[in-house]
């Protein structure tokens, strides 16, 4: 492994993020809130780190496959280090673990929480709690749809020919021009919600970080009653369009824009599938909500369904209502879309939409196959032929999930967690979506966990975060053992002409 | 579809069943319960039936690819109806519904029962209940080694090579000759156990129908203490060992059996996974019982323990101990264990030890492909490489699987019964293991549950029983447009010389 190239990269990164550590500050100064001198000295903390790593370690011109591996998995840990940072020199968390917890959660867009009191934290500190967020869903944007399908990892590499880029026809697969391009995407997004959500009547300062925590599907919220705070039908309504928008795949959204047309949204069936699912979950709950009369108006039971349903499926987590007190089959149903989660190359966590349908797609064919024998299959996607490789991922991505969340479940359990709010808070950090059942339930939170299931947790945010398969690998111990060979290339570097090689 | 020659064979079963409904008599006599007419009635009602059958119906010599999954669903069906006609006619059960779901429990050898009281019933009916327990153990052992082979449902064309014949190296894969070897080996258990259990002094009743419930991995009981009411180291133990024998393939013993050696069983796979999960599930949760001091002797901890693990993972459902109080970490360990099931081949239920070990042994190629771009990989059973079509065959049923559990769930769960009833019903009576958890745990019974939802739960037995396949596949509309055409054939007669032939 090219160990320097890689922790030159992190280096860069932590410098970065020391620049975003100023962001804060304008706030601290206009709320007063003293945590001016907190912020720089976190920021300088961070690029001293950053300098040292650059100054220590050559950038390498190329990097290897096994060094993707390494970026990615290094780059969160490093994030989530340096941005524990703000809750421990405030004072807001005292615990080293506890920051660490909330930090992870917030770079890996899970939105789970051990405060049980957002408002008691400085205006700048929770400025700070969405910023994560919104880098770490610029992060997974990157890493869902330029990295991992380089990388080949759980069926991503569908994804290779629809990198946005340049080129209209043979779209460039480069990384930087991706990002740069679905960035663009991402804040104009940011932006169109602040300024609906402000002329809701929203503060400035609600609606930034609101708008950060809905588009990355994170759903840290600056008020402990999280998005029912306003009481408003228009806000509700806004943030469930924001977060259907936020789980969809990046680069449909730069397609449509690129096209001024609808027509790549209505073209993609993961897309038409996603929202199937929406459609057909909201109208079951919606039934049984009122079949068990927990609403009085119908329009309160719809808003509330609605919302209840984006927020778990986009695993961003916001809660508007109370859904531990909704009869047990909406139970049921929330929990099934937490493990369904957005599409592919949007910031939602979870299995992802696409796996979902190649498995049911799969099943169907293996039915087929067996009442004709003889008959040969394909599953498709869209007007693509899945290939087999793909296909293999994809289930082989289902038995590590089954592996990871059953590990987890029996440490968390193990710790004396009890069943329900140890599984269910597996599940709802495995998948990136914040509050789990019972004890973690949406009125529920981390905090009262033994520190070592928070370490477990964390382990669950960032595993699911970067889809298993970057983890798992990097735990094989034959991927230490491998040889220094580059079977494929791909460069970082900014003056690169040359294309990305298999 | 020949559906004469299928109505012929359904005909043919009712009728052995009618003789078999006449085996409680001399308990009736004996205990003198007066259900001596009860039984005669439902043996000359069932006779009449499939006399019927005979009548209306010519068979044929020849069955096709697809009357052979016809035949399968609607041999436990029609068994599982007349099965009832005991439980109705002797007013133990007024309602149609909880008389079939109880004969369905028993035919699929799940053992959920909608009792609260086992003694109010009368003697011979308690025998007739285990019978159901025997005798569909006796199906799913040539269901699962001789006839699904053929029908290559779920991955078991696995075991097309493993089925036991009378020439030793040439396996004579005849359904007949395969049956005719695998009972024995079936009824010398239950022999073995009823000796060995009335050497324990328990009376000659209790002791048959607790070796049938044994080795059918029922866990049906003539008490409602079930196996805890001798309160006796000697019989608990005494049931461990059978249930674990019940929960190994039966070709293995027979080889054992023939070979006069334990090497069939140390030199499968299947075999060593089955014991070393037992053995770790086991020290997990006697160390985790021990922590809380759920028991002040270690010897009570660790029989206990093993007892319901062996329960559990043969999906006998026997209790000892009312697990709803132990630690929450050894519910998580029973509750996956109730998952994984007995070996293929055996009587047990579940997914099937086999289709876990493959699953993993997938997702770590998996990973090793990552690793090793290029490098090629094959996955093996013992010696035997698993060909990609099992593979897949395997993969599919852990989707179909999940749909099927995700659908009765949400059903079960839409008629109102509670999140964690509801959902370990389903658990339950899928893989066929009898109590679940809260409502339905061990110290409960499924009577109370409504009547729609034991409706879903008995289909979801009969699904479980035959792989879900079997069942799925006569879902699907193609099954029933395809045109009459043996794509191969298999035979029953049992004067065939030839071949089965593929």
């Amino acid at each position: 492994m090219r160990t320097g190239g890689v922790l030159n990269i992190i280096g860069k990164l932590l410098l970065l993020l020391s620049l975003f550590l100023l962001t804060p500050i304008p706030f601290s100064l206009y709320f007063q809130d003293g945590m001016v001198k907190m912020f720089l000295l976190s920021s300088v903390l961070g690029a001293m780190m950053g300098g040292c790593l650059l100054g220590l370690f050559a950038p390498e011109k190329e990097l290897g496959y096994r060094d993707g591996f390494a970026v990615v998995v290094l780059s969160w840990l490093a994030l989530a280090l340096l941005g524990s940072l703000p809750y421990l020199l405030s004072g807001a968390m005292p615990s080293f673990i506890d920051a660490f917890f909330e930090s992870m959660s917030g770079f890996t867009t899970t939105g789970s929480t051990i405060l049980s009191q957002v408002e008691i934290l400085p205006k700048s500190v929770l400025f700070w709690r969405a910023t994560t967020h919104w880098l770490g869903g610029m992060g997974i944007i990157v890493l869902s749809l330029a990295i991992l399908p380089l990388l080949g990892v759980g069926g991503m590499q569908l994804y290779q020919a629809e990198m946005p880029g340049p080129t209209k026809d043979r779209l460039a697969p480069r990384i930087q021009d991706t990002a740069r391009i679905l960035w663009v995407v991402y804040v104009a997004f940011t932006l169109i919600q602040i300024l609906f959500m402000m002329l809701g009547g929203v503060n400035f300062f609600d609606a930034i970080c609101h708008a950060f925590a809905t588009l990355a599907t994170g759903g840290f919220s600056t008020h402990t009653a999280s998005a029912g705070y306003w009481q408003s039908s228009y806000i509700e309504y806004l943030l469930i369009f924001f977060m259907l928008l936020a789980g969809v795949n990046f680069s449909l959204h730069y397609r449509a824009f690129a096209q001024r047309s609808l027509k790549p949204y209505l073209q993609n069936e993961e897309f038409r599938f996603y929202m199937i699912i929406i459609g057909l979950a909201t109208a079951a709950i919606f039934v049984a909500n009122m079949a068990h009369a927990v609403y009085t108006a119908s329009g309160d039971n719809l808003r509330d369904t609605l919302f209840q349903v984006v927020a778990m499926i986009t695993t961003t987590g916001f809660g508007t209502a109370d859904f531990d007190q909704w009869p047990s089959v909406t139970k049921v149903i929330l929990v099934s879309l937490m493990f369904v989660g957005g599409c592919a190359g949007s910031t939602g966590g979870g299995i992802k939409v696409v796996r979902f349908l190649l498995f049911f797609k799969y099943a169907r064919l293996q039915l087929r196959t067996l009442v004709h024998p003889r008959a040969v299959g394909a599953i498709k996607l869209g007007r693509q032929k899945v290939p087999k490789e793909v296909m293999i991922a994809i289930l082989g991505f289902f038995a590590i999930y089954i592996a990871v969340f059953l590990a987890a479940s029996l440490l968390v359990t193990g710790m004396g967690v009890d069943l329900v709010t140890g599984t269910t808070a597996v599940i709802a950090t495995l998948n990136n979506i914040g509050p789990g059942l019972a004890g973690v339930g949406p009125a529920g939170n981390f905090g009262d966990l033994p520190q070592a299931a928070k370490v477990v947790l964390s382990f669950c945010m960032l595993a699911g975060r970067l889809e298993l398969y970057t983890v798992a690998v990097l735990l094989t111990p034959g991927f230490w053992k491998m040889a220094r060979r580059p079977v494929w290339r791909w460069e970082l570097g900014k003056t690169s002409e040359e294309r990305i090689q298999k």
